[in-house]
């Protein structure tokens, strides 16, 4: 099912289901391929002409949590809802999630606030019990580069919000896209989250010129993680304004009603009220830098 | 069941079966914890005093394959045959390996020679079917991170060889450890196989300073695969003395009866005559690095 | 002259005019020590709340290329003129630069054209004689702990602009500037102009993090040079938005008459077409992150 | 005077005095030039064979301390002399070396011992008065890209001892190398003294690839600069051994009578016993890896 525009895989000696590959190591991200994608979340366009911003909690910890968190970033205009239930942690002893039970709550509390909802899943294990619960699932650094993971979601029809790992070439990332779009799952968005580099000043450096990069060499929606890159609140804006300016079709934020009191994360997710302010500059220059 | 020595989990408030953090993010695989560990993989020790070598072809492509590489690495003095059944490729486009069947062939052929077998699992739903093959797992570095891999390892009884990611930090290293030993499975080797710099003058840079930096913070045992770094056959020799030399325990290398029709990797597999050559270099760097 | 607010250093046994050292590898150019500054470039100030534009050519090649090249930013609304007579060229077989003789025409023709000029130096021998013909002094991002040289430059009364290393971390970007700032010269403008980093997909990584970081530890300055970064035209422009929306107060980019001829960098100089359209929209994106 | 073997110049219209420059930035350093050079240091040579230890204090802080250092590490079996008198220090408020002085303290004792004397040079106004104390120049990490100073030694006729800078690549360390080449002065050695990498558990990462990578592509002799990238002296022997073991002709280490009251470094710097162990390693696995 799987061809190259124009090409007839008959004429290469191959059957009609065979992949036809002219060289590379991606092939269906490619802007070669098709010029520019929509991605639709729930209801929500992703690469159609508007920003989108999903936010909520770096981690889902309760109901209550979860319901301020989404009401607030509601109100300030976001327009997806995102939390983490199974978290990929680098230690073993920190908090892992409520597995299921997050999911739960996120179906529930985006219900009730007409938000679709957006969470990470990092073993192809549990694909098909997220599938239940969530509008997109989220691929994260850490599992950029599981293939089987991305094989998995590929058999699925629920967009895939892929993120670059820390270490990963753009062509490593796209390539990782292909995993997911060769499965036949076209809804991929790619997210930039962070490099890893020898300067430790933020927590990773946020590459703007791969997010430039991929809106060229891509047809897919770029989104741009500016949490995890900060490190620290007060550098989610500056990131998320660079990213917005440098090509991004979307925002994917850590907000949290009481940060301080986070099982995770607790230094970079944003309050309510920076949330509500980060909302407008973004807005304003996401305008600025597409008006022609 | 997991415990700091002399510390009694009651006497914290803890159940018998909690686990002690005394801080940091990683525990049991801190040479806090023990000052030096031997992992046995089928019959052989690893970090018992002797150098071992585990060769052998990047990927199973065939019987005929397998068994001419099996008795080259055997001839030169490797004590382990490695291989590659599950290959986890950066594109979807590239062979993706022979699967169970290449298990298969590397239990029969090892069996044949006498030699262990050692094989990649990407997935923690390949890890029942591999044990009943392999006599150690090897965890690439594309899963370095992959905690649901990891976690499913750790509750099985043969050795890990967990593989650092290339954009993975020492102590993230070590943290990935942890989820193995967490489970109860104490047979975990570290790997170092090159991390991402900004020079690409050979494929990755071998971190020998990491090499030396585990064989202090750690009891584990160290290997160095200097055949990914290398990226080319003339680098390898010298990358495996280098590694030799700071402190590692282990090499593993890939080595092809005929590298220039191998399907993966061909450029920086070992043919059989430059490795006997590597063992004689090898062996003699190990002993004067050792002597006192 | 220089010490500490609030600090007599002869309450610490010091003299009147040595340095008070309160900790740390950089204090001068710390925001603990003054909360911003304004630098002014020939009239122009830098920091003072608009965006500054320095523009021309990547080297002076005769004068009716810079004079091409001046008319054209001067019309798109760049207020410095820019261009490089002492060319630090990484393979000694590349042009080299006009030396002395390019410093004449940037001066005529900035003069003729009522803009101030900026250029480059990289050794101390220079300063004395570039001094009669710039505005401001360059120092690249080669030398940016050439701290010879920026002990020279502290000893002119001229702005410096700095330009952080490739390799070089924000804490020793900020001591460099003390380098300058301890000799009594207090005109020091930092300039990001991307770092290296395991991506190759452009040049160097605009590191947008470190503009952030910079603007709330110091109180210079900031400058973005996203020509180098890019490497190629197309992404200069993605690359100044994400440097202005991150909160630089100056852009210095690389413009070319007829780029296809230039003697350097000719794949990432824009031309005098592409020049109004950047400017444009940097203007657009540099309102909408300051308002409020 | 230069030229490409077997190529007249005037066959390509150019005058005999010429460079001939077939592509590439190095040229003169590149092995398709020369096969391999032999460096003399004093009478010492470099890369004829023999394992070469340059040894002493980071900085040169008095006539008594190097003294002290000087026999020790010619005690030892060090072959050369190193000592620092003008430093490159990250931070302007670190101790700055004796100058000129120390040059002189560096001479009187080396030519006491009968140890040729090495040492760095910061600004190219330095070099003519260098000139008299030192048995060779060596170029530190932060001016590896300082052109004009690498002009200035390529003038001279002493050895040039240049380090990658940390950001350096490959490519580039070798055209630094041409800078002084070309000059005329034909006595370069290359000096991997650690890059920056993401990874921050030792100071920087020593670069074993590296070594073995100029090995084939340049003729020129390489050293290994271990203390730097070590950063803790229990570090500084693997490294030493590692870069031995990758193919290094010379080591460049630090050793101080009494680290703990060194005014740099003081972390890094052997004392006299353990230095006298780590030359009886390195001495071993040179011996070992070179052994056919």
């Amino acid at each position: 099912v799987v061809a190259w525009p124009d090409v007839d895989p008959s004429s290469l000696g191959l059957g009609s289901g065979d992949v036809v590959i002219p060289g590379g190591h991606y092939q269906l991200s490619s802007s070669k391929w098709r010029r520019s994608s929509v991605v639709r979340v729930g209801g929500v366009e992703v690469g159609g002409g508007d920003l989108v911003v999903a936010a909520g909690p770096c981690a889902v910890e309760g109901e209550d949590q979860l319901r301020a968190a989404a009401a607030a970033v509601k109100a300030a205009g976001a327009k997806l809802l995102r939390g983490g239930a199974f978290k990929p942690r680098t230690s073993p002893y920190s908090f892992q999630g409520l597995g299921e039970r997050g999911l739960e709550l996120l179906r529930k509390v985006g219900g009730e606030l007409g938000l679709p909802v957006v969470s990470e899943v990092t073993d192809p294990r549990q694909v098909e019990a997220a599938y239940k619960y969530v509008d997109a699932f989220q691929v994260g650094a850490r599992n950029a580069q599981n293939f089987e993971l991305l094989r998995a979601l590929g058999e699925t029809d629920k967009p895939v919000i892929l993120k670059r790992g820390f270490g990963e070439t753009v062509e490593e990332w796209l390539s990782a896209a292909d995993y997911v779009l060769l499965g036949g799952n076209e809804n991929v968005i790619l997210c930039e989250r962070g490099i890893r580099t020898f300067d430790h000043t933020l927590r990773f450096t946020l590459d703007v010129g791969a997010v430039a990069a991929v809106k060229r060499l891509s047809h897919l929606p770029v989104c741009v993680d500016p949490s995890h890159p900060a490190g620290r609140r007060e550098y989610v804006e500056p990131l998320a304004l660079a990213g917005v300016a440098a090509g991004a079709d979307m925002l994917l934020v850590e907000v949290h009603p009481d940060p301080g009191r986070a099982l995770s994360d607790s230094e970079q997710q944003l309050t309510p009220s920076m949330f509500l302010d980060f909302m407008r500059k973004v807005t304003a220059v996401f305008r600025a830098s597409r008006s022609t």
